[in-house]
């Protein structure tokens, strides 16, 4: 098989762009696409200081990786979520990428940071399904940090797997408001949320899974242990099997979205958040979804405690 | 396991209605899930003359069965496609079914009446998939028969299998103006068009099979021979596999499209059909789909005759 742009020896084929890639025009196609991405959706402005929310996975580091490449203005932001031995070796992976790129990282460790607050903590008490009780802090966590530290935007690793599975969840329960929302640019819509970007929402799990590979990104290979069984492996396993009947499909169906299909989707009017009496980051009701979160936490925690609630 | 309804030792288990039926109930509750589906939809008024269309499967028998059963005036009509030993036998079945019942029963055969143009013939000249021909065929002699005949309604036994497929299918491309259209109900927009309706959209095939052993209905178990690799075994498959992970997926999926996802959808404006100068029945062109089809086996045919075209 021979490189579609050079006609040297193909190393890699991508049978959803009906294409086959060198290993330097894998990694030329690769950048670009992403760069395609965020200026067709007009993700990152010039000069832009950019916050980049890091796992530990390939996607995050290899979005990290290319964004440094690409010459913005990069720093990381880990967030340790407390999940023992998956949290541990993921700190390390970005902390050795951070090490060897040379780029500014900035880590929250929920355990101190936040009080002891660490994922397995927080489900456990509220008996929340845990991906719940992690989005929540995440969120909060990612937010706190670009104010604090004044940055202009949030980009985050999500893929295109993740947007089709998550596409696919709205669609199977035709969320309309949830489909209203469902954009790989989130404005702010308030002064401590930054906007928040998504410059991989287009590029496959497969690819950068290449991409880092190729540039020898040294990630963490393993699922979050408590991703097992959770509703969007289940739609990511669907997706999986439609696109090797029918290479493309998954770009297509969240390609074709943001052009014909959300556009007929009206989000419900809403209005923009408020301070959180709380912690005075953005809140749609009197407390935001974190404060309400650790107050929970506390309530239930301190009976276990013996002390007053 | 007991009867949901009557406690009595349950026969059958509908994981995605969480409930559990003896054979009186499941007949019962079975006949009424279509019987509400047809109040709802407002499908068919009273005195009203209904062509069923069957192929001498489950459903489509399942359907003019307990039509029949609920007193509407039905006619049967059976369209010989001409696909060999599938189509024979799928022939004798429903020849049964209306004997044995003593409902009246049209069968039109595309080799006799269509001058030899089965299915595989039609598909054959003109290099189309075969269930692209056979739909544009059925759906022409469908609304012939109902037309000649003097009949209010056209009843198809699509099921709710078929249903999530196709609106999977037209999801996954976007295709707002098919969603925008697929309704159970289809008005009528022209003198020659009588409304068509689909009675079974909410009713599992899974059900209809079970109601087709308890009812001792003889049908054509095979699928069609041409379906095979059918996008649409794909989709209903995925379909399958998501219903198994979480029951109740797939008439969520089509309830929740109705109600919530397909207002969403504006149709394109599309003025009413013309009269075909062909055959006059309804034409969006000069000429029908049916009557361009046939024109086009026709100019392929000839040289092969050789006889001029």
């Amino acid at each position: 098989m021979k490189c579609t742009r050079c006609r040297a020896r193909a190393e890699v084929q991508l049978r959803s762009h009906n294409a086959a890639f060198c290993r330097p025009c894998f990694l030329f196609v690769f950048r670009r696409q992403i760069e395609r991405a965020i200026e067709s959706e007009k993700m990152l402005g010039r000069g832009e200081r950019i916050l980049v929310a890091v796992s530990g996975g390939k996607d995050s580091l290899a979005l990290w990786d290319v964004l440094a490449d690409l010459g913005h203005d990069t720093t990381g932001l880990y967030v340790g979520l407390g999940i023992g031995a998956y949290s541990e070796l993921s700190h390390a992976k970005v902390v050795a990428f951070a090490t060897r790129r040379g780029l500014p990282l900035r880590v929250i460790t929920l355990d101190e940071e936040a009080g002891g607050l660490g994922v397995p903590v927080v489900a456990g008490l509220t008996r929340r399904p845990p991906c719940s009780a992690c989005g929540t802090m995440k969120r909060h966590w990612f937010d706190a940090a670009a104010v604090e530290g004044g940055f202009d935007v949030l980009a985050t690793g999500h893929n295109l797997d993740d947007e089709a599975a998550r596409l696919l969840g709205n669609v199977l329960r035709w969320q309309t408001d949830h489909l209203a929302r469902q954009r790989p640019v989130l404005e702010t819509t308030h002064p401590r949320f930054v906007r928040k970007v998504k410059p991989l929402y287009l590029t496959s799990e497969y690819e950068t899974a290449v991409y880092a590979f190729m540039r020898g990104l040294d990630y963490i290979v393993d699922e979050c242990p408590n991703a097992a069984g959770a509703t969007q492996l289940v739609h990511k396993d669907l997706l999986n099997r439609l696109e090797a009947a029918s290479p493309g499909s998954k770009l297509a169906f969240v390609k074709d979205f943001q052009r014909t299909g959300r556009p007929a989707f009206a989000a419900a009017p809403r209005e923009n958040p408020r301070d959180c009496e709380g912690c005075g980051m953005p809140a749609y009701g009197t407390l935001c979804a974190y404060c309400r979160l650790v107050g929970e936490v506390r309530r239930k925690a301190a009976p276990l405690a013996g002390a007053p609630a």
